[in-house]
């Protein structure tokens, strides 16, 4: 196979055979891959199919608490999680660029495979592309996913109602702060691990309890303050957030304060902001608490009439100001 | 909305907003994607699905007879298509590096919306990274595709008996040969055009005919010659095609020999390989002439059981040679 990735390698010829075998093959184990079709043909289904694609272009490739093929499963899996879907399908293309080490393929192949397993989906078609060297940057990949939408479940961003209890898992920011962090050569006495995990178990287990979850949305670029922009938005209401009950790790903050960056703007990839009716919050704070993934979730505020469209956050000192939608240029390739 | 792509296009802020709403959502007008949700949910379907993903990186961006978006629908459809599966939709993630002329993507999306039109799939969910100068070259396209496998149909490579007759659905070559000719800067009195084109349409009528259709694969990378290699691979065949049976268009030929290639080996984007029982030969063959993406089909060999694993081609001269599967470089970044 070599110690490199070489054009030919993504040719169709022979040695694309080879890296199809002893890689790919070898970790994505899955039936459907090892049939070599043009497309996997499943088992029959039946229910509201739910679909999703993300490219993921994250620098550096590995990064504390991931790498961009752990990104690249959990990512899309979280994004049909967000519409209440059960996954079950990945499919998984690459692009290569001439010249990235094997082993470094391999360690990515291998994390995508264990984050497969973790997530209980499939990874049941591929895709291999080679461009030549500084045509890409060493490796892209691109997931797409499907799911199953249980019946009575009907999450959306425009279901927000005033009187919304509003929920996030976790603490905001570790993702976007890892990256940052790492790119910017910071050493921390422990490094700040990236957030990165797939969230379908926690919400299986949200849902469980109560299927009437109005809205889950997945944190990811733009962090906290993007999602709740956009569910204000899409939804024709206000929100209120209250800054002491947002959860933020204190590196996250040290590190937020050095490099001039806000925990609530900062990408996550492994935390949900879920919006329900009043009744139902403190049984799914519950629930959440009990989850590994949600251990530190909190309430963070309600959904109002007023204000529509607009995000109000209220400081520990009782002033507010307003969370704009993120303008201008965010950390690029953070995912 | 800007002359050319900016990283804060990429950053799911106000301009990515921006992007989306004044180029994706303009031409790939689907509700939803107009939803703006993490996971697109469709309507209930009952089936076998099918699902396959190819990554999109040709270059140049245009060529004569298409461009990569037109490309990144078709070659998808078609995937889907040879498994006999009617394809229902298309996700679409885009890398775009900055500075790419904003013409040049909003021409790549119009083809792709037009192109997925005449195929009759939805694209229903996308996604947008921008990463910087030189970390890509100008525009990625990944498309995943999900169809439906009607009940009584199964085409697998795998399928191929001693006695089928193998068909092609028109002259090999064009694409592989619209993209060198252009590479090399090569002019002709007629510029040799891709037949890149969603063959979805072409296979829903054989099948209508005949659902008994053992093999159905597109001669994409590698050509003729790797397909039925892979055919004979899978199924555990001989195959032997006769030469002056596969139609090579005179342009081809000419640059072929021009360029020292050989046709059988470059790749096609609208021709496709079918295997079929034998008393069902002539009948497939009137319906794929009678289709516009068939007219030039021929019937161009047949399956034995000697021989298994290896194509023999026969020439017009009554001598043989073994048609290998292509090793080494091919012609990178073809599609």
């Amino acid at each position: 196979m070599g110690d490199t990735v070489l054009l030919a390698h993504g040719s169709g010829g022979l040695l694309a055979r080879e890296l199809l075998d002893d890689l790919f093959l070898r970790y994505l184990g899955d039936d459907e891959l090892h049939a070599l079709e043009d497309a996997a043909v499943l088992s029959p289904i039946d229910g509201r199919l739910a679909l999703t694609t993300d490219s993921y272009v994250v620098q550096p490739l590995f990064f504390p608490g991931g790498d961009i093929g752990k990104l690249a499963v959990c990512g899309t899996v979280n994004d049909l999680a967000m519409r209440g879907a059960v996954p079950l399908y990945l499919t998984a293309g690459f692009i290569l660029e001439e010249g990235l080490p094997m082993a470094d393929l391999e360690r990515v192949v291998a994390s995508m495979a264990a984050t497969a397993r973790e997530a209980d989906v499939r990874i049941v078609a591929g895709d291999t592309k080679v461009v030549g060297r500084g045509a890409a940057d060493r490796l892209f990949i691109n997931t797409a996913g499907v799911g199953i939408v249980p019946p009575g479940i009907h999450i959306s961003a425009r279901n927000a109602r005033p009187g919304d209890q509003i929920l996030v898992s976790g603490a905001v920011g570790d993702h976007g702060l890892a990256i940052m962090t790492q790119r910017h050569g910071l050493r921390f006495e422990s490094p700040i691990q990236s957030d990165c995990a797939p969230l379908s178990g926690l919400v299986q287990a949200m849902l469980a309890v109560c299927p009437g979850v109005h809205v889950l949305r997945d944190a990811t670029r733009g962090g906290l303050a993007a999602v709740l922009n956009e569910i204000a938005g899409q939804s024709r209401v206000g929100i209120t957030v209250h800054e002491e009950a947002i959860v933020v790790h204190e590196a996250v903050s040290a590190a937020c304060e050095l490099l001039g960056l806000d925990p609530l703007y900062a990408a996550n990839e492994g935390k949900l902001v879920a919006i329900v009716p009043p009744d139902a919050a403190s049984t799914l704070l519950e629930v959440m608490r009990a989850h590994p993934l949600g251990a530190e979730a909190t309430i963070i505020g309600e959904v109002q009439a007023a204000h529509p469209g607009a995000v109000v956050l209220r400081t520990a000192f009782g002033t507010q100001r307003l969370l704009d939608m993120p303008a201008g240029e965010l950390l690029p390739r953070i995912c």
